[in-house]
């Protein structure tokens, strides 16, 4: 059994790990950090463990950490994630980074968008986990970078018309809604259920969002081109899911069938890929709780544009799954152990 | 008092309708029909209206219903409101008919669309009913097209960019999203609370929704040439609600205050549109149970394109509340009678 | 116009009070504080009331205030109410107070319940605003202690039993659910939406919540002796609206039709309370945004029970409706004004 | 590897056994059966399983069925289970009925609240499937009647206060919530997402619920007397879940900590049985998805009541995990079997 740290496991992807971890066969998670309540069994933070998992949260010393753990998942705000990483790279700890702060190959990108990076030397040893582009480099890594919430929805979609060049790179848009948990934990009057429930709204529209320089950075080096994207992200009133709708403009014609096809050849194998048959549509609601991304791919030809929807749980193949699928292949261990559950529905 | 029937009555908009003229000073429902629930209070329907609108629900016979009514509201599925809008009409009778049918002006595209036309020759007198674009026509019609939840919202959010010529036309990506009282009140599986609630899916997609021509209609004489546009539906787990975030491909820069300050203008002294201040975005929370159409308008200018985001309530701007307005104008009533109400949050 | 001030304008009650006197025809707000938005736009902090009511909230300066406003409504929590009634008294302003402050007439079982109460001299000048039950001392009161949204709903199912001596009193057990808009609207992690959304809790069980003085102070005046009550709340996850199911012993028996006329009797000509139909029952959704209670009775005669269920939105008829309907019968304006609009459903 | 047929598979408690059974080592479901949907595959009704169980299902021919199966799972209505039941029985077939036709061992009880019953001469071999309480008579049984949902909870709540004669028994009232999934899958209005959200309702009111008797033969049996209980249902607006608030009047004097101690000692062991200490209650987001039920004792010492609280999801605890609980111990598996699942939150 292999020891398991999770470092900022009071949130809702720290949660999540929690759970995926306990079915895991070949693992044990041996440390959970929390700084804003340390002390406390993470059983009294999060009531669906009592009995099954009633570890006492700790600090957050990295030394401390590692000496417990082998695997060590970092599920930290950015900033903080890079403070610690390099301590755990030097003892030779393998991590699973569920931050933004080694996604971005170019420091200065990242300065852009986030704030000057504190450990650009470590850049190069990040690999970006997402296991259908990057499979064999993420089994030699020593930090992977997993990847955001929309990021992992809005590739997947479009990583076959790209690499085949069947749509005009420059023509991208992705619409995006993401379910509540996407915005954390913390106490904000924003996230408050009677400020979420029974609304739809857009944020951080006309190219504002974070995610933007990772998802291009992905889409470019699959395109053999730099592009750019317009990206829009909502939040809809549910816990879970992420449903990214993304229009392109084909190069050729296509037809629905072709598309179909396409797409089960690209992700042929692939065990958390499901490409629908035309005339069925992906929900949130069906990949609730399971590491899947569900995709459908069709042609508007009405005006010439491709449109694909694919849709996550952003909980898990949006975040704490796709990292236990990644340290999966870091380890050697089968692909899917611990993430054989079907998707909780309703 | 002008006497008022609605017909089709015991489905959402019907109950909206009647919540909205409750409180109009110039009105007074006198007639309710139902198919499905004739010889039922209307209260015993919607529990709601219990004590304040009693009212014997009775079936669909035009003439009789012409008889107790000086305005009528059709309230009904495509086809059904053509089969009785011409007696109403031969009657005298002002309409406010809340279907398709006579939305689009060329019988051949309702028949390519719905079904073949069944009474083509009133066409001309319907005037499409979207009063902040074509209120001086709906002031002299007999028969207003009362237009659909989506094209409200995509028309009112691209009507000044298309006036101004200052988008591609061929650009334009409409991306909306939809509470479920849009899909009305019939017993199907669908739409039953746990198919819907905790999930979000687009419908619809690639050109088959039938919103599509009439939104093609509206803004390409707008826009002054036929255009085509993508539009996808989406369903929200919440009951009311249209958010629609439009796309298109700007002529020329603009900054956002350009923008803002041009929306401004364009609906200078319209009641029920509110243009919102940069860095702030519509929520279908703000607009629930109240006529606004909430606009927001943001340059992506590292893509070069305007990203359009507008907000209504769709059983009121989107339905039961437009048709009110437009009744205001055709009986010469202040425009915003009956439709004071503040949106009611949470 | 009479003016109004809203002490405590930026929670849900406070905005809740502003959407129903803006339909109110014979006043006007004036005055808005908040202590934590002091400085911005009311519309800023509700987006709602954009373009019909932008006055800018400032801090709470009781004289200030009294000279703006004929009438104040405070909408504070506890204690920081009566810091600042005693004030307004002494300038002879008239006062709804929506706070705990001035609703228990002993500061003895104030001061068990909550703290020592700092203003025990104007106890007795305060009127405990329940119009069904206390019409006629309400009009000609100058403070009106406006009651809790949990025992408005319990001591109105209830009033006609003990009125009557129909139930054993020291059988009463109340069990109530909430929406989480109860919850008010400051940031704790425990009112995310993830965290009310899709769960339903108990709390404060066991005797533990500070409405039970209350609810014992009323039912005990309409019994005629001191009885004590099992009370439990639970959360739901909805936004707004409290249903009570409540249980007595009955003294004697009693059937349904004969219980329902005594209700019936018991509350003719109210305006606001609705006794339903035997075999027809209250839901939260049909009173939602009116002032009305909805109340069934039921003798449940295998075990010699009578069962009550009311529904009221607890925001209006549980807050600031009966606010506005004590401040109508204080002016001796028409008690339904402002109050006339329909629940809104879906 | 023992085979499985589920009968009835197209409704929730169908997929949520499929679901559970995906996990389980020791069996593979073989058959499924569904009156509606025969032909189609099982993935087709249910997206979650598409790529993991695409059985298609096909119509209900017993004998078919049982040749494929060792154990049978029969998630029909009532009355559709026992005209199939006998034929699984004479031909060998361990079956797990989640019907209510085989749970009271009375057939003039069944006869008075459902219908007169068609197979009396099985009763006596059908074991009431509640582990907790009759274990060891599980093991041995050919026919098993799974628990209703709302008696799960609520018989485990009383379970330990009537074992040890610490209530009156009269005194029992179970005030109880549930999730939509309670109403099953079938399209009717009043389970519309629309007239579900947003609104809580009680319905069954005074006695009428037909899980009364089944309730009521358990807690008497526990009693050792029998016993009459007041049962209020109402329905929550979320998927899943039941929590039950159960009063009655303690016998004798007790502190919060004897209670919690008696209630630990009486379900020591228990591997889904969680009583939670003084302070902490349960919550139905806490246990959904996994087959716990919570429990929380407390002391209304003002009115010498007790107040009990229990969570269990009821398509887990309260139906598809119990049977498969009941399964294990039929077969001889170890009893958690494919039940190891955490809940899922948010």
């Amino acid at each position: 059994m292999l020891k398991i740290a999770i470092v900022g496991a009071s949130g809702y992807t720290g949660l999540e790990l929690i759970r995926i971890l306990h079915r895991h066969p070949e693992v044990a998670v041996t440390c959970l950090t929390s700084e804003q309540s340390a002390g406390k069994r993470i059983s009294e933070v999060f009531p669906t463990l009592r009995g099954r998992c009633d570890i006492v949260l700790e600090n957050l010393e990295p030394v401390r950490v590692a000496e417990k753990a082998d695997i060590i998942f970092t599920a930290l705000p950015h900033k903080a994630a890079m403070e610690v990483v390099p301590t755990f790279l030097k003892l030779g700890k393998k991590i699973i980074d569920l931050s933004a702060d080694y996604r971005l190959s170019d420091p200065a990108v990242y300065g852009e968008w986030y704030m000057p990076h504190l450990n650009p030397e470590n850049l190069k040893k990040a690999v970006y986990g997402l296991p259908e582009i990057r499979r064999e480099m993420i089994k030699g890594a020593q930090l992977v970078a997993n990847p955001g919430c929309y990021p992992t929805s809005i590739i997947l979609a479009l990583a076959p018309l790209l690499k085949y060049g069947l749509i005009d790179p420059s023509s991208i848009i992705a619409d995006s809604a993401s379910g509540a948990t996407g915005a954390g934990r913390s106490a904000k009057v924003d996230s408050l259920y009677c400020e979420v429930n029974e609304g739809f709204r857009a944020y951080a529209i006309g190219g504002a969002h974070r995610h933007i320089p990772e998802i291009e950075q992905e889409l470019s080096l699959l395109a053999g081109e730099p592009l750019k994207i317009t990206f829009t992200p909502h939040l809809v009133p549910m816990d879970r899911g992420i449903l990214s709708t993304v229009y392109a403009s084909a190069e050729k014609t296509l037809s629905n069938e072709t598309l179909a096809t396409l797409y089960r050849e690209f992700y042929a194998g692939e065990p958390f890929v499901r490409i629908l048959p035309n005339g069925t549509l992906p929900s949130t609601a069906y990949v609730r709780g399971s590491n899947f991304c569900d995709i459908a791919a069709t042609v508007d030809s009405r005006t010439g544009r491709i449109v694909l929807v694919s849709a996550i749980d952003n909980l898990v193949k949006g975040a704490s799954g796709q990292a236990v699928q990644n340290m999966n292949l870091l380890c050697g261990f089968p692909e899917t152990s611990g993430l054989e559950a079907l998707a909780i529905f309703p």
